[in-house]
């Protein structure tokens, strides 16, 4: 295999993700995989949900920090680690970092959910907030590196992160090993990206599908225009999938994922509500786009087995977008 | 053993149990059971959770419908079966009703949840309502009897019920065989009754504590006084625990149910929020308050294990409880 665009040294392989798995197997949940009836009669499938929302701090970054953290050297971690995340990377860095009694300083837009920051804060990070741009998260963390030595761990464009957020895929097909098409939002393409090695490296024939909302398409047209396509103003209720692609990500995305899907805000939101009634589980938008995908494609996979990676169930119980009109009344 | 008020031949003993289980076994799913690390910090136990949230229908009561429907005779099948309930035993009835061809007439209160009309009309159920008193529901049954000559198939005062009920917590003593409590919410007392026969007949030394809002306290006064003590006005948010025993479930409740514990409606609220935050699963409010009492007896059940049986997970997505006072900020 080859990556036009980018150093193979640079990315995990099949194996690295392998030995991820067995790095992180002590510190993570082993989710489950459910499945529901009514579900699979509204896509015209057969759905398995790897259910991440289940996973340590709520999301399947728990997996990337794990490993990132556990392959710092003494004195990195001793310095200490920092990342700029709207939420979840930050959250499960901070659990992560602490379990190795490093500091994790986390910058965050000020406009992250509330309840994503209470799970930094309760995990022990160090919050410092900025302003919701690319260039003010740059400045802060590297203001922080200056100032700490801190060692930067990327949520997405990173290796370590890349194999981690993979051993998902690896699961998933260990539990359902014959799979047809495997579903995952894309944001900054960490999860999309290791799920594409993990899971055509085990199973070449599987498809692939990044899942990202029409208001945060940077990947779909990404992949249409073959350079990275950045995107300036997501406007998603996804908040986890604001982030662009990066070189890293996009080698991957662009050679071994199938198809990036797009789907609307209602139907993210009609996802999110179908899984919360149908399955009683709590997932977070973000989680519902690769859900709402699943759910709109009746004619492609007509008996087919479509994985669908739950990525998390962080939400913010207060501020939940279900409203009369959305109901089937 | 013996129950001193009530007909042995009334009540099912753990054999009938087993038989129910058996009956049923095919129609209904074997939920899972649940641990959050997290929850038994807050508990000061270690907590199982029996996820009945996750049964067919949503809650447990699909139990007791398919093992009564499955002991109908032909001709009474024919005939239909009718009921009154402010909500999941309809829908669980319509749905049993459904799968063996018999009409299902459900008489349901003018204030009963529009989620759980919806799921009544959805699985076939043919819906009457009535004013929410006992006396307008059991006048609009007696007319569909008298019409129809449906057969009654009452929520909780009933062996057939009862049985069926009693085997969430048989699966559950399977899973784990050395729960020293065992917490049920307690309304009519179908579930509690029936999981008090099961549960001390498969281990005798389990304690069987029944969880009960404060505002709707029947059957705490009851246990205390020694004769059924109705509950003309209950006002509490676990809008399924409304209901007051009869002489049959009080028989069983009497001698076998160890504790009845009362629960405000903030810490129904509290318990439900954390079960959400924490679980990432849907529960309803009166799952919630069993798990309630689990999370408020830290200096009763130190080092112990403890049982909860999350008993529904149909709320309405509308008309959530989180406020953000009740927010740990």
């Amino acid at each position: 295999m080859s990556f036009a665009n980018s150093k193979s040294a640079d990315l995990p392989d099949l194996e690295t993700i392998r030995a991820a798995a067995r790095r992180i197997q002590p510190h993570i949940h082993r989710t489950p995989v459910m499945t529901c009836a009514s579900l699979d009669e509204m896509a015209g499938a057969r759905l398995y949900f790897k259910c991440e929302n289940f996973q340590r701090c709520g999301a399947f970054k728990i997996r990337g920090a794990t490993n990132a953290i556990a392959l710092l050297s003494e004195a990195e971690a001793r310095r200490g680690v920092v990342t700029h995340s709207s939420g979840n990377h930050a959250a499960a860095l901070s659990l992560a970092a602490r379990a190795r009694g490093a500091t994790a300083w986390i910058v965050m837009p000020s406009n992250a959910p509330e309840v994503k920051k209470a799970a930094v804060r309760a995990y022990g990070g160090r919050i410092t907030e900025c302003a919701p741009t690319v260039a003010a998260r740059e400045a802060a963390a590297q203001e922080i590196i200056e100032r700490t030595g801190a060692v930067m761990i990327h949520p997405y464009n990173d290796a370590r992160i890349i194999a981690g957020q993979g051993t998902t895929a690896l699961e998933f097909l260990e539990e359902v090993p014959d799979l047809d098409f495997i579903l995952a939002p894309v944001s900054g393409g960490g999860l999309l990206s290791g799920t594409a090695i993990a899971a055509k490296g085990v199973r070449p024939q599987i498809r692939v599908i990044g899942c990202e909302p029409k208001n945060a398409d940077d990947a779909f047209r990404s992949k249409a225009s073959g350079r990275i396509e950045p995107m300036e103003h997501p406007d998603t209720i996804a908040d986890g999938l604001r982030a662009s692609l990066c070189e890293r990500t996009f080698a991957v995305i662009r050679e071994r994922v199938d198809e990036v899907a797009l789907v609307s805000e209602e139907e993210i939101v009609a996802a999110m509500r179908s899984v919360w009634e149908r399955m009683k589980i709590i997932v977070e938008p973000s989680a519902a786009v690769a859900a709402a995908v699943a759910l709109s494609r009746k004619e492609d996979w007509q008996g087919k087995k479509v994985g669908v990676i739950l990525s998390g169930g962080n939400v913010d119980l207060e501020k939940l977008p279900f409203k009369p009109a959305a109901s089937a009344r």
